[in-house]
């Protein structure tokens, strides 16, 4: 796949500074561009490598511009650019439609015959596999679960009873949709285990990184809406709901019935309590911790970054006698009145 | 399966009050349940459904009954009343017993023959599979495992050579027992790794979540009592012990050789260290981080929720430096003695 | 498998002092160990199996060596010897070359004719794996994967497209190499996918932890260098290096780009943010949160411990207006000057 600048340039709705008939035929970081290649700078920590740069065109924002040596194409949100760039320059193989011999497919399964079931993969009974779909080596596709258009999912990917997936959704190797809430109610010394008779309700668009599990509601359904991304090792408790376009990185835990609204950003290792609501457009840095409900809009974080361990020693033993410095500061202040 | 009040009070020995002959088919929350359906009232957040719900029948407590606007099942623990009306109401179906064609058994192993071992589900060499158990697709089962009677391997579960699995366990897609701890032991600059030679015995009645990893041990076993239940993705390190009917929610870390007590409940993301012992009867909120031994009963907690970022930010900084702002406050305190 | 005295002197370096006659047949802890069996001693807690133990034979340091019942083998790092011994006396059962005929290989794969591939493991186009190799139940090998010689995949791990295993490379289950990072780009209010066009490179002697993931790169390749050791449940994003023998611990988190040193040992449940460099030799302790750059080797540490839950909520209500208590300090100080 090749295309000229001036192609690029109008794809991108981007101004092109170069001539337009120059092939780019695929992309690669600012250090190691060669020509031929197309770059991008929206990382400040970066702006080294620009100045240097061999790549015959560059990404960027108009403020950045002059500092670059080769051609650029100028657009607000550089790294939008470069990931449409990208995306033309590297168009993904597409799996002629088929089932694999060693694939286990119930005979009740409705399978598109526009569908890909991949090696060792299980359909059970029940299940629906739309059109484009393609269904990886080793994925568990268990009974009553519906797949729509255009996903994806890579490898040893587990779907549980009833879970709907939405359309060109992506899940990669690991992840489990749907297994049972953590729903136990206590008796005596023992628990009794609270069945989970919700599902599991995944919009179009949505994206699941590896070994990240969605937990089955426990009544309602747990909800992913349309465009949620995912990223790796992240726990979602039951009944929880992920509004539209919310993205959440790595090793996050959100607790059973949190509620969070479209457009947040979740910063990686957050943890977020059960039993609460997250407005739209909240941006939680990365290890946030969030026991109550936020209802406004904004930025918010906790954790506190390390220090020298000697260091940290001697700070730490502080923090836990805070509450005694707080009383001391209040008690010299009414011996100063 | 349906139930009239006159057997749901008999069974759950919660007084009615209502018609004994009212017929309750399923179950639902305050506020979605229509007649025919019976729902609960335990926690104080959803009290504004519970005043205009449409269900037949209510479990609640006695002091709660007045605000009721339909029938009462009064017991001192809503919840597990309704853990199990919710379990009558909606009882598992059973598998019928069998070996799946894509199965792949080893000739030694040993299946009881009203077990079921589904697709593509892989049997080692001198496996013991007891009556009753359910082995799902792709799980994988190694060398001399044992899993005894009635126990449920949902999918993709991987069981480690020598696993020992009681009866009633069930375990989620994607759980792991039994692989090799983290021992290393530093020679100059490398790691030489240290054989991982105890095993993992899972007690009666465990429940797993998905994606949870329990190591096997590295000289004497990783012990999981009677009754514990693990969330989603937690990690337990080697020669770890938990103490019957402890409870830990998603996304805990226990380091290796910790030994924790009976009837403890642990909140999600929690850390605990290696090498500490801690009591029984122990409750960590959220977030808690342990990096000593809690030979105390009690509630322990940690972890510091978000602010605004900019709020945030101010404050952080003087953490760093809480010893300073200690030794101020003395030579304060010193000045005006 | 057992061995004498003498032998293991020879083998760990170690200075006997005991009958170089007596055989040595296997290893258990201080507690635990009966006449035949080696332990060792390396952790203080444990000093009263110490005095106590049946062991035939105790690897310990100098300083301690007064203190043990029985024979002793001296040497600087008793736990470096044990590993060493332990292994010795625990040789690995080696799998028998072959093709399980439940595998799913295709044709273009190239199987060294000693390598094992165990049942229903599935081995896509163009995969290559080396002499001695063992990929066990129910792995997926993607397209174009190499493995080279000696490397040992227990179960269910997957390997994406493209992705280079070294040589003795041990992954335990649930182990996903090379999944699509995290890299997602603001389009309006949707996040439009940007295509992950690296591949990740696992050195020599790496060790992989159960349901631990690792990112393929954005455009340049995610790398692991020899020797580097990761736990279980580990999130290693996009473009992370992590230089070699660097060891870390279960449940932390990587973020995109993170740069890791050499040798550097990461505690658990820490969390690493992106787009920055830790040198070599830095240690990290447990929960430790690092969200800039370390450029000095050392020990570095943050993470607030466990309080009674009573004592905690009166300390973090006033670590959330630390800068108020600061100011007044400042105050304080003026009007006494």
């Amino acid at each position: 796949m090749s295309l000229t600048l001036k192609e690029l340039s109008a794809t991108l709705k981007a101004t092109l500074n170069g001539d337009p008939a120059t092939v780019i035929e695929s992309v690669a970081t600012l250090g190691n561009a060669t020509p031929g290649q197309l770059s991008f700078f929206s990382n400040r920590r970066y702006r080294r490598f620009l100045k240097e740069t061999h790549a015959s065109v560059v990404i960027l924002a108009e403020a950045d511009q002059e500092e670059a040596p080769v051609a650029t194409l100028v657009m607000d949100n550089p790294y939008l650019g470069y990931a449409q760039a990208a995306t033309l320059l590297n168009p993904e193989p597409i799996a002629a439609p088929g089932i694999h011999s060693s694939a286990s497919v119930h005979a009740s399964a409705h399978i598109d015959s526009s569908a890909h079931i991949d090696a060792n993969a299980v359909i059970s009974e029940g299940v629906s596999i739309a059109a484009g779909c393609y269904i990886g080596p080793g994925c568990v596709i268990l009974e009553n679960v519906s797949v729509e258009e255009q996903s994806w999912l890579s490898a040893n990917v587990t779907l549980c009873r009833g879970v709907q997936i939405g359309k060109r959704v992506r899940l990669h190797p690991g992840v489990v949709i749907g297994a049972d809430g953590f729903g136990i109610a206590n008796d005596g010394e023992a628990w009794i285990k609270v069945p989970q008779l919700g599902s599991v309700i995944i919009g179009d668009d949505v994206e699941i990184g590896a070994n990240t599990s969605v937990d089955r509601g426990a009544l309602e359904d747990t909800i992913l809406e349309e465009g949620v991304k995912l990223d790796n090792l992240v726990q979602v408790g039951h009944n929880v709901r992920i509004g539209a376009h919310t993205a959440i990185a790595g090793c996050t835990a959100i607790a059973g019935s949190a509620h969070i609204g479209k457009r947040c950003t979740i910063g990686g290792a957050a943890a977020i309590g059960g039993h609460l609501e997250i407005a739209d457009d909240v941006h939680l840095t990365a290890t946030s911790s969030v026991p109550n409900s936020i209802s406004k809009a904004g930025v918010y974080s906790s954790g506190v970054p390390i220090q020298e361990n000697k260091v940290w020693r001697r700070n730490v033993i502080r923090m836990l006698h805070l509450d005694d410095m707080a009383k001391r500061i209040k008690a010299l202040e009414r011996k100063l009145k």
